[in-house]
């Protein structure tokens, strides 16, 4: 019901509209109605009321609330319905609060966003600082009926849907894709992926995506060992945001639901096809570490599986299903 | 202190030890002494006690009791330890109480033995039947640093050290394995495993293998439709039981070890070839059920990944990850 008023109160903005007319459309009372506009205000809606001319709205809150999400959000799996998507103005992580909901049960599509995160998650068990509305923090749950071989492409598809959304709707921001899955600007990482997930041996029982993106952040929202390597769309767009963090929360989701759809009718192809084309890795020298061991080479494809080919400097090719590039060389991008 | 007291009154055994003779050699006590013995035969020894010589045991209760697995038991990672064994008279599923235990940090090696399990788990989210002390319910927490790619090769190792255990402590039994990992004998189910686990896209956190083999059950512990499906190592041994439930109990940890070491040092491919000499399955018509979808054909091979390769009527070659084996025709099997 509060969510019907705020759409009628949207519709109807910079207009008022009366308490009477919202309570007629929507078949409830006047106290009904007062008392779901006091729940708008005190979600951070700015809701001005006056006895003569009834209701009309200011502002809506910079909060990713799950009305404002799925706005005009056509999606056919991924936060299909409103009722998917978890806000949270405070979690430990996305990616835990969603693996509880999984466990209960949630169905694929489930997103989980919070305004901040206490204990962010990064790749290799470190820490993703996630200050209140600072960034987009969200996870996606998926139940693809896929071998385990292949869910280093959904790492890509994800990479591949938030460097597609960045262009989208910020077209002066050149996004690329550091392998595996890092969102870079101008050699600064402004997002980063974990894919966690719980299977058995043949059969995956869900995959829990998480993004976490800074959106807003300046310098000191950085801890000084993150000085000039980390950025943020704000940062990058010359302090100027052309659109908001709902805007872009909204776009990442829809091209996560596209390329999802791609990969289910068609398999991993477009997902390869469109990482190469946004990656900003091969070609490059690299020194990539796994498990203890440093390898230094150039770094020349990625194959079916997603695993990095490089190329070592005796010309032997080595093929990494994971690891860390931990210098970037010289050498021509491939974009 | 409890299992030294155990270990003197074993290696004395049928003869008697005085109380002040076991408080001489483990420095404790004569009060000490008293009241381990008396929790010794709580847990269900058999110590006579006579206030002129001493104590004896006379009988080792029927139970799969850490120290009594770990008895001889030289493993390397699996219950290296008595201490990494975790016994429960009843627990849900051994899987879940192990998974619990790797949350909170388990190390490699640890292992779940219950007595029973009130919501064992089989493939595919079925049930396994696991009455009190009629079987071998035991998982298995390892944590390879190896790619998600090659999981199921843990799949096949389990199998391989279970028809291994059975065939070199009960000779006669011909244990074989149906693609991927089920144990039969004469076509009867007598083991089934559950591999999970949890990971992010490029690292494995945990792995659990989960057995469950039906040791002393006879027909009337099998609920009507398994007749004819399951049966037991007792069924099969036409009523005689040369060695105990914690005898294989401890032959498996202890296979299973030794493949394990082989995967590790030099991976794949010793499990691969033990597999090919136990399987049941290759040459053999088959009818497999995976995600829906029905095929018939004759099982050739598996390939590096455990994959199962089979020839379709038209002679087309199909590839499996995951599935089901649901009828097995005639034909020739491999071993």
């Amino acid at each position: 019901m509060k969510g019907l008023i705020l759409k009628l109160l949207k519709d109807t903005a910079p207009s008022y509209l009366s308490g009477e007319e919202i309570a007629g459309k929507l078949k409830i009372s006047r106290t009904a109605v007062w008392k779901n506009i006091k729940s708008l205000q005190k979600s951070g809606y700015n809701v001005e009321g006056s006895p003569r001319l009834g209701y009309r709205l200011l502002e809506v809150p910079d909060l990713l609330y799950p009305a404002e999400i799925s706005e005009g959000l056509k999606t056919r799996v991924i936060a299909k319905r409103p009722d998917l998507i978890h806000h949270f103005m405070e979690v430990d992580s996305t990616n835990n609060r969603l693996k509880e909901l999984a466990e209960e049960g949630a169905p694929e599509g489930t997103v989980v966003i919070a305004e901040e995160q206490t204990g962010g998650k990064g790749r290799l068990g470190r820490t993703w600082i996630s200050p209140r509305s600072k960034g987009i923090w969200l996870s996606v749950l998926l139940r693809p009926a896929k071998p385990l071989e292949e869910i280093s492409v959904f790492t890509l598809l994800t990479a591949v849907a938030v460097a597609r959304s960045i262009r989208n709707k910020f077209p002066g921001i050149v996004a690329g894709i550091k392998w595996p899955n890092d969102i870079l600007i101008k050699g600064r990482k402004v997002c980063g992926i974990l894919t966690e997930l719980k299977a058995e041996a043949d059969r995956l029982h869900y995959l829990i995506t998480g993004i976490g993106l800074n959106f807003n952040s300046t310098d000191y929202d950085f801890p000084p060992e993150l000085k000039g390597r980390a950025t943020s769309i704000l940062l990058e767009n010359n302090g100027q945001l052309l659109h908001s963090r709902k805007e872009l929360a909204g776009e990442i989701l829809r091209e996560m639901d596209v390329m999802y759809q791609k990969y289910l009718t068609s398999g991993s192809g477009e997902i390869l096809l469109q990482w190469k084309t946004l990656n900003i890795t091969l070609g490059r020298e690299v020194t990539i570490q796994n498990l203890g061991e440093t390898f230094s080479g150039k770094a020349l494809d990625i194959d079916q599986c997603g695993a990095l080919i490089v190329a070592g400097n005796d010309g032997k090719k080595k093929r990494f299903v994971a690891g860390e590039i931990i210098t970037f060389g010289t050498g021509e991008a491939a974009h």
